[in-house]
């Protein structure tokens, strides 16, 4: 391994955290920034309690070349783990202009600074959200892209084109786009996990707060979609096993890759009612739900071919729903607030 | 009409300084931006030259956001006709980084000072590059979007979603898409015309320096396509034809319109043997060209269903082929070397 550190923007979030301690314990070094917009330093702080080291953190904005140039001046960076960007995508169709100048002005303002740097590694963040509404199940690779509906869906795709593109253009990049399906889930020490910033958007934040008390019930969204019980599946997956898969995507990209695509999913699917029911089996704690209409823009299925990930990374996902569950009602429960302090 | 400006950037370039000349003749204001990266202020001096008015003209970059700041406190700004953009498609397979910060970057910065100085009218460059292949002709406004393959066109599709997808959230906005075909000839003074830098990416520009005795020859890029001469066949509208489409676009948008596509286009295909012919008519110089292959990405034919524009906007192309011919030639023979004094 060369000498140098991993850059991990948006590192103190939901995924970033879990993936830099990942990378720690595989012995990489490791740089973190982060607007903390949408994140705390306390995420950090547990982080580096997790793995014993002190992971440099810089409060940074991506917009902010002269920032980012100077962390590239203080520190010497081998790849590029980028997670920043605005995610939720309720608020990407009230803000779009926000979300399109923070995401895809934000990593060009990125890309910009490595190629002064010379740093010609990435790898990018994407979502299963760029395939729009599935033509075919399960989803592989090769599945059309661009039918997002989503400003913040639009953000991922643009950006994968625009790292296609470049390089298309410049030899040199390596590039590795990361499809994630649903991460769910905590690290095994219920030190890090998912921390949304007021009513949660996804199910299982969801679901973790109304067994935790802190909110009411669970509305389910449509219960007459083509699926066995009539509830949406999708595709979840730990996040530790999904942070496993960022360093087995950088081990194969310091092989030298040109721009690489590859699903990060287990290949198999839950409906709402089997998520609830299985949180509640993990926790102990019941998870009252009630149905309501379809939501605008839901589909009744989608989950992953993950197989071209397990044969050209030699990754899988190991850790099944129980665990899941298990590992996201330990953070819950111990961190009921989060990140901040009870209030 | 309310007291005020039509700010257009990109005014100093070809299709924008045609439309300055339509829009001043129509009786607007008009304030010009350029960062004259493509452009001279000598095309400004010859607008000027043509309307008898003085255009106030900034010499600007849509990213430079203070510089921005002080024209829209200098003047009242009423709608932006947005020109401002890297263009040609070979230089953005090679450079798309460049491309993409330019054109969508500068164009969030310009949304993002408009939006600060509350002006939500805009008028869109676009192009029927958006439609990629076409999967029908002629190609109505109902045509899918979204299959380009170069990144001179995912700029021009990326920024029309940007902007539908701020019309859907912030409903204050008014904007048209105005999605060209290929503009072609020059103003009928010969004063101002297409100026490109270096060898022509486009047709008519490398014939009428054929003409001229600036190049040998035209290369015919295939002779064995699915149209009546085995050449490819586009839609060719004459610029002043199109500039008078944004003058009536602009009309239409002071009326409050929400977010708007048409097409400018003439609804008549053209090959380019028949361009080639028209033009040596209308010089009276020999044209000689030679047969090669067909180029990677090129398609047979494409023209417009301009039926949509005539409706709504009450606006038809009225300029033929001999006009566009003619007024090319005026222009051609009188700058053999566009703005540029012959060196």
């Amino acid at each position: 391994m060369a000498t140098g550190s991993i850059l991990v923007t948006g590192g103190a979030g939901y995924v970033g955290t879990h993936t830099v301690v990942e990378l720690v314990e595989a012995g990489y070094d490791v740089v973190v920034m982060d607007n903390l917009v949408n994140a705390s330093m306390e995420s950090m702080r547990r982080v580096n309690e997790i793995t014993g080291k002190q992971v440099p953190t810089f409060s940074i904005d991506m917009l902010d070349k002269e920032a980012l140039r100077d962390l590239f001046r203080k520190h010497k960076i081998l790849c590029v783990m980028h997670f920043a960007g605005l995610k939720a995508v309720g608020e990407s169709c009230n803000k779009p202009l926000l979300y399109y100048k923070t995401n895809i002005g934000g990593t060009i303002s990125l890309l910009e600074v490595m190629k002064e740097f010379g740093v010609y590694n990435m790898i990018f963040s994407s979502s299963a959200t760029v395939y729009g509404s599935p033509s075919y199940l399960p989803i592989d690779e090769k599945h059309p892209v661009g039918g997002c509906t989503n400003p913040y869906g639009k953000t991922k795709y643009f950006i994968e084109e625009i790292l296609k593109d470049i390089c298309t253009a410049e030899k040199q990049w390596n590039v590795v786009l990361l499809r994630y399906f649903n991460p769910v889930g905590a690290h095994v020490s219920g030190k890090i996990g998912e921390d949304p910033q007021g009513v949660p958007n996804n199910l299982m934040p969801y679901v973790s707060q109304v067994a935790v008390g802190r909110l009411k019930e669970l509305t389910v969204y449509g219960d007459d979609y083509d699926t066995p019980d009539g509830t949406g599946v999708r595709d979840y997956i730990h996040v530790v096993d999904l942070a496993q898969g960022h360093v087995a995507a950088l081990k194969y990209l310091e092989k030298g890759c040109g721009c690489k695509v590859f699903n990060l999913g287990t290949g198999k699917g839950y409906s709402v009612i089997e998520m609830a029911k299985a949180f509640e089996a993990a926790s102990g704690k019941p998870v009252p739900y009630k149905i309501a209409g379809r939501r605008a823009g839901d589909i009744a299925s989608c989950y992953a071919d993950a197989s071209l990930a397990e044969k050209e990374l030699g990754w899988k996902a190991k850790l099944d729903l129980a665990k899941m569950c298990e590992d996201l009602w330990r953070w819950q429960s111990n961190n009921p607030t989060g990140f901040r302090t009870e209030s």
